[in-house]
């Protein structure tokens, strides 16, 4: 199926309809990004790709970076990972230290903040040179060595970031963060200023919709492996408002303040939308009308 | 493929493993129901059919009931019913207020026990005679006109179900419940006593598995519906449990104290299974065992 | 000292002042009273007595009734009360459920109204006739044969009073309400319906001030029992406002959302005022501003 | 009155009693501490005193310290300082950071670990040399040029306070603290890290009795104020129990996680009593016994 004048067709419906939505200041760099940037861009597990608009220009993919730490972490130390996060939807605001308290350190799942500064902690156990591993393990997923951290978003956040720096300490204090704090907010706030293209996010996603195997055909997780990912995404992926994501678009994904939204389709694609202003949930509005929009009329929803 | 072979052997191992959990015994009529009791059944969207143990006995489908109550509504008032009920996992036990006063009388998913009710409240405007009317929508989803309710069930639970007396004059209070307190509980407590066999179970769900159509041919909702449905038991089907659920069997699918899962996989099968006793979060513990190594071992997760 | 005189002067002063704060409306009877009713009556422990404005016109005392039903329940069972209801601050709005969850059935304090339901429960265990019992006890401790329930005000809340009913399913749930739901919710209502002056109320809360001995000489309750109760008003009198009533005023006291308040100065005087509007908190605004000049001009705070 | 029999005999019995409680450990330099040190010790507004147990020995009053820092804070700013905290209880534990997120950065009072560590901010900018100064209030308030803080203590905290180290951040992330965490956390610890005896504690606290006045006849407030410091003390000293002390009690008092309590009876004296051994809500168990025997004996609760 060639998805590109779908893509088109939605993209210039979306485009020409109302824009809502507010682009995030709190990380004062992102502030500063264009409200009117518009990307899309689809790979297909046989390699056919189609994009439109902004697609190739680099954006800070923030969260979405979440997906690819934690398959990092559970690839080095498989179910054991779970001993230290849980795989339960939060049904909290992303940044919200009430659940944590209640479950004593452990944060619900990977994808809230808690969660991903624990993968961290984990991954400065497992890695010799962590963030230089890892922005090698994300070039390896998307086959492209040109990719890189902003370290001017990276440093306007750890400016700023006291909430990741009170959930750090209060992980630690119930014992499951183990590295000096701003060791662990380091790597953090580096992962989350990766910069990547539609395109290239699309690529780097090809393992989740190819079974574990990369867009170059790398094996990177077990078949197995990358479908619980992929559940995790589902059930986690969107802050609060992963239900409405299900219902609605009824894809794995994750969204990340940015602006950007990874989506792929179990054995047929692997998708990407950018689209700063986010909604209230925090998540892109016209990224979730796209995506919306595209599932329902390819009927490519995976339910 | 034939799934016998494969549902006789984890049937067989299962029911070696240990056995964990307990039976519920908040209703007191579900405390006596034996605890090794035990069945598996599965229908393919081309009609095979395949089961073991007591798969044709009769149980308490209890809040598996609230998938096809959910469908009726739906079909009924469209995206209007979400106006009174959200899509989003509750993040906190089944029978909870806490979420519901927060969020203002709009309970979080249709499968919490406050939703339920809700969907219930929004049933008797719709139906000419609810219970009556009910009864036999499932009837004709399952293809079937011997289903029953089990009054000494419904009689038992609407003895003891002070939590749920509780929700409907808290949800009143915040105005989105209109009709009697009494009359939404009698329709509630009946629905849940829905007795069905593993077998009548898995047909009644075929329509979720066959895009929207009964195993008998009829449509029961439209392609995009039946999906919709789906993404929110994928989301929201296992109390606090869906995240686990989602990352062990990676099917949408709903559970109920009773100890019965109905599980489908979109475009192949409506599968379900009976045991009584129950996690700690209130699912079957055989039940959850025994569809991870299902999907695991026939490599049929969704995602 | 002779009171009458600051009395009069704070009284005109605060009627002068700005009013804000809104009449409740939640007990539809209740939102028929004038806002601009405005009485303070105070009477000294030696008999003395000051009144101004509207304070012999009756009222609807609500909730400061509950400091009646507490005292009764207390005196019948002695310390076993508190198996049943705690002594704490609730730190939440009156009538939230969420603690009470928390707290498995046992409310904070006898004055949120979770509390004041299982001490109706209570009382329907150790009165022969409960409404009849209740009013000649409040009779016999304002020493006044002719206070009457306001029937039309017990029914305006029994048609509305769905939190309440939301409460009582609830605690019942955890087994700390042993009667049926409209008989607790019955006396309840008829309760907090009760209606008294200033100056009638004022007579009435004298055992409070008078280490358990009525203003006709009656002992009620024990010195050392006394105190109890005026410790738990300190506390617990004022919903979420408790501690900005002990900072400001400095007296224990308990409110009512028909706009009166009962303070009292152990040793000295027993002091009310009424006036409807409410603040944000559900106390009279005006009451508040006279108390708090009251005590801080006549130095009579107990700290 | 001469206490100092009642005292004697109350000690007597209540070290004759069981000892429930178990030393704080959480800090650890405090879990070296005896468990069998207990010292009581009273002074009146005329002077008179009396004493007995381990009533000269040095203790670390933890806890107890945030009178003295609130005081001074208050005398600096006045009402403007609650604009920063509050002063209702916060019906639960003390170091949560749940209430904290509800209220936005506002702690509910200033004896909350979160609204000390406000009142620290507020010292480091109302002071020159803030913990030099600090100990000079304290000083001051003892009449004692020899009180010092224990180092050892305050660099035991200081190596362990993560939880601590969370609130600042979060609060910071609210805005409500401005000065370097480490800075607000060093002036926190070494407060908290203050080296008092029963008796130097009772005649510390004495300005809170004689309405403002200090044991050696400096005034330190005003009447007015040095009221509202109880006020503040009578509903939120005892963390969660602090319904519990005013019904069993019947002063304004503040507890420490060192065992130590002082209590005031306005007018009357000033009372201190150690005891290492903690309840499970953080207050000495001894102590509360000792407190509620005394108060009910010699008949002087507040109320």
């Amino acid at each position: 199926m060639d998805f590109q004048p779908i893509i088109k067709q939605i993209y210039e419906q979306v485009r020409a309809g109302e824009s809502r939505g507010r682009v995030a200041t709190y990380i004062p760099e992102l502030g500063n990004i264009p409200a009117d940037k518009f990307g899309v861009y689809l790979e297909t597990c046989d390699g056919k790709v189609s994009g439109t608009g902004d697609c190739q220009e680099k954006f800070s993919i923030q969260s979405i970076a979440k997906v690819f730490s934690l398959t990092l972490a559970y690839d080095q130390l498989g179910e054991k990972v779970w001993e230290r996060v849980g795989v339960e939807p939060a049904g909290t605001p992303f940044n919200s230290l009430v659940q944590l308290e209640a479950d004593k350190g452990i944060p619900r799942n990977p994808f809230v903040n808690a969660g991903a500064l624990v993968i961290c902690d984990i991954l400065l156990d497992v890695l010799a040179d962590p963030k230089a591993d890892l922005l090698a393990y994300v070039r390896r997923l998307a086959d492209n060595p040109t990719i890189e951290y902003d370290l001017s978003v990276a440093a306007s956040e750890a400016a700023t970031g006291y909430r990741n720096r009170a959930l750090v300490n209060l992980i630690r204090a119930f014992g499951n963060i183990k590295h000096p704090t701003e060791q662990v907010l380091d790597l953090y706030f580096h992962k989350c200023s990766l910069a990547m293209s539609c395109q290239e996010l699309a690529k780097a996603g090809m393992y989740l919709a190819k079974n574990g195997f990369s867009a170059a055909g790398t094996q990177i997780l077990s078949e197995s492996s990358a479908k619980r990912i992929n559940a995790i995404m589902q059930t986690c992926g969107f802050y609060d408002e992963a239900g409405e994501f299900a219902y609605r678009v009824g894809l794995p994904g994750k969204s990340g303040v940015g602006g950007g939204i990874l989506a792929v389709h179990p054995d047929r694609y692997s998708l990407t939308v950018w689209s700063p202003p986010l909604n209230e949930k925090g998540n892109s509005y016209r990224g979730m009308k796209f995506l919306e929009r595209f599932t329902t009329e390819t009927g490519t929803s995976i339910f």
